[in-house]
């Protein structure tokens, strides 16, 4: 058993020494100018890695928040809605827009199928949907869509435009207003390798007339309220104050290291190391469009998925992750995010190797057994 | 200027290294049977904590977070609520109430005046009320109610009673159970020690029926799902990992160095401590009943409060609470949780003495230039 742990998961990941050592001091009080001043700093850096002239909100709220922050502020019982729903968290844009009682529609695709734009195009030309909501990257599945083409769409027909962009910033190219994205989500756990904890959802100058037109139905999650703080660099909550520090410094990082391209470049080429690495073993890649941030992989038969991602546990201090539902014992998500090397990924198809012969044994001897 | 920054603030507060170990520790994937296994632990040390044998939920949002999911689990339209409003967390409760259109009446106190139980006897002898919100401690004053003498006159009435006991649980007795509170919450970053980011709820079997009487009105904060999770030992969503950790271990502290009552009395001696080494200067408490938690005090005429809490910080490196609203120049708060000790609060008493020294002198002068 090699002890060091490795994480493949997406979220948490495995984070820098950095972020540890902020991790590992006392906080500072969050009422004065100093903090104040950092979190000015973050927001500023936040809109860069969104992509935004608009505004960031952070909230103290795992991605799952964020989501339902969008429809406490952006939508209600007027609205239509058209969901992309190619997994878990097209899914969950399907569970909330239920909980709130918005109308909606969804588009169903199975695991790892691509957004037929002319299907979009069509859907949407019927002029009856107020917004579109999908997952720039269905985590579940890997998949990425094609954001930048769906907001041409969007743009096309005056439907706003949402994007659960949690784990696909700074893995995959993203790049909100250039893409006509009117409010897109990120959270810290993943590509920016910061722990769980913090949330962010940022809006363009439409979506900030939306939210006047609207009555939000959260006051831990009310939209106007933060953007009246932030001006004053606070929160109208107490924050994750630890988490800040460790973001404000990620940041800085990323800009001092050559800015979100360098970022979505590394999580690119170890995407494609694994890949690689991966083509003499007898799996398949689910989805035809793969995000940098992940992934996700078919057994073959014979081969139980979840059985697979406890024996990387166990045996080899490897965590992938599971999937839930139907894809359990079929698919398994090998995530790129945080700080992992070549090195570790080497160690991770070994082991997948290592595994894959040990089921061959065992078929072997049960076949004889069988006799 | 001593370098050495001394939090005196009601969180953040000083961690243990114990503590900041963990933060300078590596996250591990949360889907697993270890993880689960800690958070079983957690529920069941946080029980302890709470003084109930009900259940416990916990939340990756500050502490609003869990007041608000109080009026989305168990509160809606058909309810009469009765707030005790004694300063900024009661009127949070009365914000709350606005938003989401619960009905309610409120006993507005000054800034200190304690509940008159007879006053309460006779309200909610009305009968027109189907729950009670009391903050057990009102940070914003220090002031600590009878939450037990209260609980008794709910019981009596038939009445729903909801304590938020954020800032007083560990640092006052607080026996849920047997005070016959049915929904009560806490979060970390007070006398827990901890870090902000997680805040708890915990229910009693009333208020579990209660539950499902109603519909929750978010997706994120439905204890229903928590519950349904917590089976096995899962969160519907991604939690703070690291504080996880952190809370486990802080949890099997307290019980080892002698349980709750040994650090509600730890933290009565600090506070008495701080307010006999303040009896020779020419402040006033605010509170007939203060809480361990906390010291609010009211500051002599001519002296502005928030002036001297900025001095402190920029000239001694002492973070106190500045007070928000109509307060705001006439009172400041010193808490006395988190890792501090007599040496330290020696320290701010001197730095406050120091700082009134120098008020007197520019005072001395002044009238010396108006001559």
């Amino acid at each position: 058993m090699n002890n060091k742990i490795r994480l493949f998961t997406p979220g948490p990941v495995t984070m820098s020494t950095r972020t540890l050592a902020i991790g590992a001091s006392q906080l500072p009080y969050n009422r004065t100018e100093q903090f104040s001043q950092i979190t000015f700093e973050i927001i500023e850096d936040l809109k860069y890695i969104f992509g935004t002239q608009g505004d960031v909100v952070i909230f103290a709220a795992s991605g799952t928040g964020a989501m339902e922050a969008v429809t406490f502020n952006f939508l209600d019982q007027s609205d239509k809605v058209l969901i992309v729903n190619g997994g878990t968290f097209g899914q969950r844009w399907v569970d909330l827009c239920t909980q709130h009682e918005i109308p909606f529609e969804q588009i169903s695709l199975n695991p790892g199928q691509p957004i037929s734009l002319e299907a979009l195009d069509h859907r949407l030309s019927s002029q009856e949907y107020s917004a579109l909501l999908i997952n720039a990257h269905e985590t579940s599945t890997g998949t990425i869509y094609n954001t930048k083409a769906i907001g041409e769409l969007t743009r096309k027909y005056g439907v706003f435009f949402i994007v659960d962009a949690i784990s696909t910033i700074c893995a995959d190219i993203f790049m909100m207003d250039e893409w006509h994205v009117d409010v897109s989500l990120l959270s810290s756990q993943k590509a920016l390798a910061l722990p769980p904890g913090l949330s962010f959802l940022a809006l363009n100058k439409k979506a900030k007339l939306r939210l006047e037109t609207k009555t939000c139905q959260s006051y831990y999650f009310d939209i106007k309220e933060f953007l009246a703080n932030q001006q004053r660099g606070q929160m109208p909550f107490t924050p994750v104050i630890g988490h800040f520090i460790m973001l404000h410094e990620r940041l800085r990082e990323i800009k001092l290291r050559g800015g979100v391209n360098f970022v979505v470049s590394r999580h690119s080429k170890l995407a494609e190391y694994f890949r690689k690495g991966l083509k003499d073993l007898p799996f398949v890649l689910v989805p035809k469009r793969p995000s940098n941030a992940l992934t996700a992989i078919s057994c073959p038969k014979g081969i139980d998925a979840f059985d697979l991602v406890t024996r990387l546990a166990d045996d080899f201090n490897c965590f992938v992750a599971p999937n839930g539902g139907d894809l359990k014992h079929r698919v398994f998500r090998v995530s790129h995010l945080g700080e992992q090397n070549e090195t570790d990924i080497d160690f991770l198809i070994n082991a997948l190797e290592d595994i894959l012969n040990k089921y061959q044994q065992t078929d072997k001897s049960n076949n004889n057994g069988n006799r």
